[in-house]
């Protein structure tokens, strides 16, 4: 059985590109003992992966150039010398980008098929619906009638942020970059403003207008002019979460911009950068809420799902230039079991 | 009795300058029932009175042009018609910058003459004490063997922030802009490092080496390129604690450079934004814990007193050539009781 994979081919320099990427075809080699065999059904792509792709010091490592990528992947166990793990099982991990992955079963996490469609679990049910959890529950602690801006707001995390603030009686307002965005904010999410930043003109004055009362929370995933847009509106004792900049994710030097430190002196705002898996140790009530939330319907959620495995870079580029709406993921195969 | 008063006589553009003060010459008026007469003995000026002579928008409210200067002042009750202030009494508030003042009693604080020399109320045991003890530790939340730097470290806060962090058991680090200084926080205070900003050349270079461990909370009294090379050094889960950002007060458009997010973001980092009376409530608290390690001989304090009323200006002026070590005060008379 041949086996296809993508390997970092060289690192990009700026926006990264096709030639970023390396395809190379393998046999799929004889299960050992312990072992399962894993084929790949759904591929997450995240925007975190454009730092692995360089090797500054971040908070994940850096991918090796001539080595396969790696991120979240939902995969199901079609043959097994491990009794943990019988065929048919769906689990979920950090995996290669490979059509077939041998495994020996360490750090799985197995998938309830009932719970919800298994793309979900890489994301409203996976890390970046954690993410939204975290970040504003836990950073940006949302009170009934406060002001809840986030940016990359029709984005895997920032869908899932509105929502919360919506359920937690916040005006939410959010900003993202196309009128079919702004429309699915407002009209499926019940976003209470969304701004297209790329076409609204004077975006200080589109948040002054939209954000009446101040900012009480900012979710950030993306930083430049419209963190600052924000900035300028922040109400005393603020809060910000960083969660993302993908603003700066392409930058070849160190950003700069307006500096944010005395605003946030004049506010005794707070500001805080952060990572998943800084709250690991509550991943399971958060994983319990968010499951909750969906079955009473109180969470929409949207996908944009590309097929194939050989589409895979071309779906982790197009985060960059804002083509989807939602969770980005590349369907590879379908369940055998 | 003739009485000097120093009013607001124009809003500086940029730097302060002794014309945008001018002094006004009035009668003292007759004393009525329930009011004090005090006479000014300490008159303190802070960096954070710049911001109140521009109209901006800030934390505190702005200077009316024509109108008193106000600001921390001990003075001596030295007639009364008011029961609650026999004449004698010291009392401390923020009261306008006059050599004479009558006031109905409301808000003084009455300061006992035993606990330290009258001064310290508007230093080590006022406003900046307080301001060290809760940036520091409400927000640093220093552990011992963490590195913490501190900018602004000769000034009235950073002195006290770096001595508390010695006794928390901190490896600390201050920067300031003379030899001087840079003697005084080494030798008399016992920082474990000290980096004239001035002379030092590669300012990161020289923060790197002055923190080989990282750093894990900074108190930024100043912000700027003391700030960026900070930045460069921070820890996983650092905490920022923006205390002052006197490289901007005078800035006459929204300050830029390079920006805190990406850092904050790649360090999961904390950032937050103070004044000293967010912590209103713990005031007795941390004024107990200040006074005793102040007679334990934990804590060292400098003054650096100006004499005369018309000094004044010229005093607060000094706090932005940097010609201040400690706390910066002016004595304007001596205690009659």
């Amino acid at each position: 059985m041949k086996n296809k994979t993508i390997l970092l081919a060289s690192r990009p320099n700026g926006v990264p590109t096709q030639e970023n990427f390396a395809f190379e075809v393998q046999d799929v080699p004889a299960l050992q003992e312990g072992h399962v065999l894993l084929k790949s059904l759904y591929v997450s792509v995240d925007p975190y992966m454009r730092g692995r792709m360089s090797d500054a010091a971040s908070y994940v490592a850096p991918y090796t150039v001539g080595e396969p990528i790696t991120g979240g992947i939902v995969a199901e166990v079609i043959d097994s010398r491990n009794p943990q793990f019988p065929k048919g099982t769906v689990v979920m991990d950090r995996l290669p980008w490979q059509q077939y992955i041998v495994h020996d079963g360490s750090g799985l996490s197995k998938i309830s098929p009932d719970i919800a469609p298994l793309s979900y679990h890489l994301g409203i049910l996976g890390m970046p619906g954690l993410t939204a959890y975290f970040g504003l529950l836990h950073i940006g602690d949302p009170k009934p009638g406060e002001t809840v801006v986030v940016s990359g707001a029709a984005g895997a995390v920032g869908t899932v942020v509105g929502q919360i603030a919506k359920l937690k009686g916040c005006r939410v307002v959010g900003v993202a970059g196309s009128d079919d965005k702004i429309a699915y904010l407002k009209e499926a999410l019940g976003f209470d403003e969304a701004i297209n930043y790329k076409t609204v003109g004077d975006l200080k004055e589109a948040m002054a207008q939209a954000c009446p009362d101040g900012v009480d929370v900012y979710f950030d995933n993306v930083g430049g002019e419209i963190s600052d847009a924000v900035y300028l509106k922040l109400n005393k004792f603020a809060r910000i979460a960083i969660c993302g900049q993908i603003a700066y994710y392409n930058a070849t030097s160190a950003p700069t911009g307006m500096r944010v430190e005395p605003i946030l002196l004049k506010k005794s705002a707070l500001m805080k950068g952060f990572i998943v898996s800084d709250f690991a140790q509550n991943f399971n009530t958060a994983a319990k809420d968010l499951v909750t939330w969906l079955k009473e319907g109180k969470l929409q959620y949207q996908e944009t799902i590309s097929e194939g495995f050989e589409n895979i870079p071309q779906a982790f580029l197009g985060l960059f230039s804002g083509e989807n709406t939602g969770k980005q993921l590349v369907k590879v195969a379908d369940r055998e079991g």
